[in-house]
């Protein structure tokens, strides 16, 4: 039987007051970007080092004590709901990067860096790390829920940029998975399956990243279309061309009024695409030229590529304020992003099925998305005061999650499970999450990390 | 107890003659590419549908007969060697192409599809599969070992390139993971598990495979250079500038003199490098122009870039021969192959210091290398009248893959693991072994599949 209180005592005679269990620190890690409803966990405890994580783990397992990892608690699906009690781990005074390899282009960083900060500390290398969820997560946090963001398409996910971790295991054990190598036969990829296992098999202490070169030349431009389906359009064809795009982001109508209001742009307020291209000189023009052959042939608007570094950052800054820019058009509305991602070839067909859905039910959303992988987001609103609003804009997320699997998609591109999209677990895996099942029970026996999330345990 | 002969005879019911029980069958499927003695199964079945594996699989878990995968034997740490008697399953009878999803960049495939019928069958579509070990192995094959090649440095390995499959589970159930989508955050990466996993954990009966639109140009070169060291030091740099290498290619002077003499070649008798670039006219001329700037930093020789099909083709021929040329050689002796990957920054030293390991002990040996992935191989001869080289030759290759761990590398960066490198999992990987086992354990309880192989379970 689990005991929590006991837990707790244990870990306050080791960390002292970083375990913390007062109401506003639980009231802190007991909200979520979703949803749901605020749920705080029994406490709060600040590890500063890969053996107090250790100990702590023990300590919650001898207990039978649920643990929850926390990072900054930006996740959209509530990965970090204690939705059976416990401690929550809060990894971010485990926030150095430890070591810069700018030979081998890698980083080592403690969990708690954030994706920000990292980038500042890198400056000066001319290195960066690409993956950018567009919040400021932290890099353990982005691991644990497999992020991507904008430059998947050209640097990929969470997926591709771990190259090796260190794992504080459900019964204390520290192992390490993964080299410095860029490639490995050797062994099962466990790197692989902690990422995107969303705490429920290990904390992750410690991470290898891959890292990228600054590019030579860097060229950004907004594109306006008549029509959502001229711009995917363009999209799928320049993936099918081989264009290697940075960023190909997709901006609705409803995304580009927000972005005006909000960043003081004057867009006209027709679908846009927002994109990025990035190597030497000649390279990044021969893209632009190809990419701009492409979007005349589906009617795009006028366009200028800029080159300028503070009107990229513009740009940017723009497209990740776009979830709040919206929110702002609907002040005092629950907010709900929900995302898929499908083949790129049924990817018009799907966002403006999920546009015919919207208009029938009359519900207000904003549709935008890193449309380059066929991922896409929508965001929509609902009246606190009026649940049965929340009612169907869930139902409106389930249509799109069931015609994401009816065209070999996936549930989600990017948010990743949480507590929203446990219930398509099943329906999108079949028997294998039965084996997701046996490894849950092979690792965490006693279910203990983060238990609720990712595999149904009963 | 396992009862071998009972598995057979209720598989003969099932299959007929495609259960194959004569020496002849048993002989060809006891062979290895490696130099490990010859071993044959106690049969050979030849399934041709999922549900055909399915049935057999459930014949041999009844009976717990052990369970051995074949594609086509090309495995260089004899990977498919019976060492535990049972049944070896031949997958070459399903090889089929099943699906060209072209504008997806898709092609669904059985998994006895060589990589060379898979590319026949798609030269109309203007698309290819891209990884490409040398060897004409099944695709099946290539994706349980985890296989790279000569263009992993530009499209990754079988770990980026399989988005889905259909696996057989060693109790005969059949599971499908992955989609069609390009990411996905839900839940554990399974595809990533059995990519690798040797046939340890289940049978693969089919595979989504990601395709790639043939390049508008591609430019191939050569180059000589007074040493090793210089060719990887033009190698390190184009790296860490970011340089989209297609291919490139370490030759050192023994393999430079093989290939010249079993390929009608006249290079001159020094280390070279052989490289490929992709992309638009533009880019690749581009990419041309910076390496031959790096190379001429490094005291490369002339070279010219070539972009004739039928010149390439002759230069990529030449270079998969090599591992045939460099035993014709040494006609009468046995070769043994060898690989390593290591960080970038250590691969120049990595390679010194086995060259030095070679010279001092007298060993003539052929370097050769994916040096753009930081991987290389040695290959090896002993007189198989003098055991006693072969087991220097052991020594020689145990000294790599200790070096390859000292510098945070792997024991093996594309060959596996196979019977050859079973001894240094524990080495390599530490506690995180257990979780391997624990999977193994999870998924093969009986310990059926492919038994003795990645996981020690005793």
């Amino acid at each position: 039987m689990s005991d929590i209180a006991a837990a707790i005592t244990e870990i306050k005679a080791l960390l002292g007051d970083r375990m913390n269990t007062s109401k506003s620190m639980r009231d802190l890690h007991g909200q979520n970007e979703a949803y749901f409803d605020h749920m705080p966990p029994d406490g709060v405890a600040f590890p500063r080092t890969t053996q107090e994580v250790s100990d702590i783990v023990k300590a919650c397992a001898k207990h039978a004590c649920p643990i929850i990892p926390w990072g900054v608690g930006t996740s959209l699906e509530a990965h970090a709901l204690p939705i059976h009690g416990g401690i929550t781990i809060d990894m971010t005074e485990m926030n150095q990067v430890l070591n810069v390899l700018d030979q081998d282009l890698l980083a080592v960083v403690q969990p708690g860096v954030t994706r920000e900060s990292l980038n500042a500390e890198l400056r000066a290398t001319g290195l960066f790390f690409p993956v950018d969820p567009g919040a400021n997560a932290t890099l353990g946090g982005m691991t644990a829920t497999r992020a991507s963001g904008t430059t998947a398409v050209r640097y990929g996910t969470m997926r591709e940029n771990v190259f090796a971790m260190e794992v504080v295991m459900p019964d204390g054990r520290i192992v390490r998975t993964g080299t410095r190598a860029k490639k490995s036969s050797a062994g099962y990829d466990l790197t692989k399956l902690f990422i995107g296992s969303e705490g429920t098999l290990g904390i992750i202490t410690e991470l290898t990243l891959r890292l990228q070169g600054q590019p030579e030349a860097i060229a950004a431009a907004v594109c306006d279309f008549p029509t959502i389906n001229d711009a995917v359009n363009v999209v799928i064809t320049a993936v099918q061309m081989g264009i290697p795009m940075a960023r190909m982001e997709l901006i609705d109508e409803t995304s580009i009024r927000a972005i005006n209001a909000y960043s003081n742009f004057d867009y006209p307020t027709v679908p846009h695409l927002f994109m990025e291209f990035h190597g030497s000189d000649v390279g990044v023009k021969d893209q632009s030229e190809s990419m701009a052959s492409i979007i005349s042939e589906f009617g795009g608007g006028d366009f200028q590529w800029s080159t300028k570094t503070e009107d990229r950052n513009r740009l940017w800054a723009a497209r990740h304020q776009a979830y709040n820019a919206t929110k702002a058009l609907f002040p005092g509305q629950l907010g709900m992003s929900t995302d898929i991602c499908v083949p790129i070839s049924k990817l018009a067909q799907a966002i403006e099925d999920t546009q015919n859905d919207l208009n029938e039910c009359g519900v207000t959303a904003a549709i935008i998305g890193h449309v380059g992988d066929g991922n896409y987001h929508t965001l929509m609103f609902s009246d606190p005061n009026h649940p049965e609003q929340l009612a169907l804009n869930k139902q409106l997320a389930h249509r799109m999650a069931e015609r994401a699997l009816e065209i070999h998609g996936t549930v989600t591109g990017e948010h990743g499970i949480g507590v929203g999209k446990m219930k398509y677990m099943a329906q999108e895996h079949g028997d294998a999450l039965s084996l997701m099942v046996d490894i849950k029970r092979a690792f965490d026996p006693q279910n203990i990390m983060n238990p609720g999330k990712m595999v149904p345990m009963n």
